[in-house]
């Protein structure tokens, strides 16, 4: 008989987010579950790792059966921490359920898939998962395809250096999902805008607001299939080069 | 007779950096130098923005020439803030120079490269540069080479979406650089430690401590080029899609 599976969750919007406690009660049903997540929200930390200040873990009880590591980092720390302090060898690491898409360039700025990426550079199959709405969650919907595709992973296999990024349509019905799709990531452009207040000494200070999405046209990104109400499924690797330009950039014949 | 180019500057070891100080020596010499930096170092950030606290932006003098506006965010929160709220619409944007090297994986986790990245993202030429060492830094010939680059690339022209990440050995002297070479990002794998530790209230914390590489053998690499004393230049872009694994996962058939 096999082994129990050990199975990581992180997320970034904190060990407290129900998206996260909604994966929990799925996934414990197919292993044993270990919990290191942020002790707080932690959106848009990007990739970000804690070298200058100390982390400390607490232990965090949602009821009797949820029982995690807060720890006062950021999702990649999580994962680091988990492995290599905490000696936690998972089979799997999921990372969510985020309260919000991950598509396109947004993904750089992710914590959700900067936990998942921790884990793959530890050659642990890892994905992110992600509910495309901030109202009315029905992350029920999301964790039990977490469950499903989890199942799959471990009877296939990722290839070396490649994590799954999942995002789930808002929808209210399961019914209503229209199916799965593996897509790109999408390249749509953000406009942003700086909303310019002043405080009450009179100083000038900004709050990013309104990210306007020009979306693209292709059919097979990832916000396309979710505009589709379809799951998009992206597999992510962290190779940044663009070979395509490498020969022409050694044509430009820099010297020191 | 042409304007004068405009070249926005930032980093991510924060404003006062001697870095960053080199760094605009150089390019006033070829341009009008808008600086808008953090105010303090944020190293390790990774692409981080700031949406939960409102950005601050002081006026920084280091003496009668530099001046530059101090963000209480991420470089990449600058970059957005420089062009969105403070209208500077640069032809080139650099980043650095950071101490210490932007290589490897390690580039996800670097805000020097989330700058330059950020630049990107709105059409502006941009390229991060790092000087590979944290002792003895001689910034002024990493500096030298950033004024000579940037003339390259304002003569040539990047690709959309494409930068340049660029880092310069730690050598002493100018004659001791052996050479420019492209190069792409390499892979090394890193253990890691936490030093375990106990506060006065023997509260367990943690600090993420040494980081070993497995350095690759390949000779293209970025920290091959380095440990040959050549400044390496690899062209990053973002699309993280793993093209190659698209239609084996798509034979997974994965349903909802």
């Amino acid at each position: 008989m096999k082994q129990k599976l050990k199975i990581l969750l992180t997320n970034d919007d904190g060990i407290s987010a129900p998206g996260l406690y909604a994966l929990y009660k799925e996934i414990k049903n197919i292993g044993e579950v270990f919990i290191v997540a942020p002790d707080s929200e932690r959106s848009a930390v990007g990739h970000a790792i804690t070298l200058s200040d100390p982390l400390k873990v607490t232990n965090f009880y949602k009821n009797e059966s949820f029982f995690g590591h807060a720890v006062n980092g950021t999702p990649a720390d999580c994962v680091k921490l988990a492995y290599w302090a905490l000696n936690i060898k998972p089979d799997l690491l999921i990372s969510g359920i985020n309260l919000g898409a991950n598509t396109g360039i947004n993904i750089i700025y992710s914590g959700t898939v900067s936990a998942a990426t921790e884990g793959m550079f530890l050659n642990i199959p890892s994905f992110a998962i992600s509910l495309t709405t901030f109202t009315n969650p029905k992350f029920e919907i999301a964790a039990r395809f977490a469950r499903k595709l989890s199942r799959i992973i471990l009877e296939n296999a990722l290839p070396p250096g490649t994590l799954l990024n999942v995002n789930v349509p808002a929808v209210q019905k399961e019914e209503d999902i229209a199916g799965v799709e593996i897509t790109r990531q999408g390249k749509a452009m953000y406009l942003e805008e700086f909303d310019q207040r002043s405080d009450p000494h009179k100083r000038t200070y900004y709050w990013l607001t309104g990210q306007k999405v020009k979306l693209e046209q292709e059919p097979d990104v990832d916000d396309r299939a979710i505009l589709n109400n379809k799951i998009s499924i992206t597999p992510v690797q962290f190779d940044l080069t663009n070979y395509n330009f490498l020969s022409e950039l050694s044509r430009w014949n820099i010297q020191y």
